[in-house]
């Protein structure tokens, strides 16, 4: 039989999917704009974090009234909790966005600086990842969740190689200085979000299978997680 | 009468407060082993960080349990919820401290590069945010957590100056270029902690005056906060 709870938490997660939509369009817009040398579009992903902001609070207050009136058993509020933390995580990925679109208005004016291909890479899988942590919450699917925490390491490293071949590229061409410093902090924000992501990814997992990956501490004692 | 979930609540809060001095702790050693040139501090701060993850674990199970078990009012509700919140706040803040102690690392490798005044500066008054932020959550004191809204907006301007600063440097001194975003990202993780203070600060005033002034949208209207 049907709970009635169940249609309430099935309203807030859909409404956190519908969020998630937002700030990933907004994520897509921002780098686009820096690709693309478009400053209109980092124009509106600064307009536009106000309605993530106000989808935060609404999920916020939903998720706040869904346990008073209901009094949820235990997994049911590991879920709810789950949603708030999540809600938090994507109103900061919503930040990284305008962080990022705040650099593409100051880039975009300073002539453009060599072709660099890992920057749309690093964007790519960073939306990817956060689409998938989404999903894998969504769905419960503590397998697409494992495979996000594999996709944070590759992310890493394509942040390193940017930071370390900007800064060479800095050594030579001091004229670089400028646009370099705000690319490096671009790749910095985008890494941020594939850290939210992974963040989602480890809750549910946690939420999953019982188990708590999160800082990796029974990898670190050399177990299989 | 005393509740029982008075005790209770008092439990969570000291756990949570004991482990916000860990996490100034850790802020105070990152920053001094970058001051002082000592990487000793550096490396304690990493080996540190597993204790202050620890508690996040053991705070966020203890705050299930009290809900779980107690099926708190509202009231009490949220402030379990925001205990939760402010959880994971204070273990980025020490991701954040990490951050700052492995850039310390790299920068102490280097030949010291001009004394630079901002960055102590900046680095105590985000420590002291983020005291007052757990302060005013333990106190629920409102004022105090509206005082810390006001730093926010100087140490923001604290971190664009010496940004501005250290590219100037760069322009003009190239060996200075890989310190010097090192030092960049010191100031962005700095400022990032006063982000997560000014978070909390902003809950502790929703709680305590049921008004929302997360994301500043009533300022933004033009309307006294």
């Amino acid at each position: 039989m049907k709970r009635h709870i169940d249609e309430e938490l099935k309203k807030l997660k859909d409404k956190l999917f519908r969020m998630g939509l937002l700030v990933e369009q907004a994520l897509e817009a921002a780098t686009s704009s820096l690709f693309e040398r478009d400053s209109s579009k980092a124009l509106a992903v600064i307009k536009g974090d106000q309605e993530i902001n106000l989808y935060e609070i609404e999920i916020d207050e939903l998720g706040h009234e869904l346990i008073a009136l209901n009094q949820p058993a235990a997994v049911d509020l590991r879920l709810i909790t789950m949603v708030l933390k999540i809600n938090n995580d994507l109103e900061r990925m919503g930040d990284q966005a305008v962080n990022i679109a705040e650099k593409a208005l100051i880039i975009n004016q300073e002539p453009p600086i060599k072709p660099y291909e890992d920057l749309p890479k690093m964007s790519q899988d960073v939306r990817r990842m956060m689409r998938d942590a989404l999903n894998a919450f969504m769905e419960q699917d503590a397998d697409q969740a494992k495979s996000i925490l594999e996709c944070d390491d590759i992310v890493d490293r394509l942040n390193d190689k940017i930071y370390d071949d900007l800064q060479i590229l800095m050594v030579q061409k001091p004229q670089c200085i400028r646009p370099g410093v705000s690319l490096i902090m671009v790749s910095h924000n985008l890494e941020r979000v594939a850290d939210l992501a992974t963040n989602i990814a480890e809750d549910v997992i946690y939420l999953k299978r019982g188990i708590d990956v999160r800082h990796h501490i029974r990898e670190r004692r050399g177990e299989k997680v």
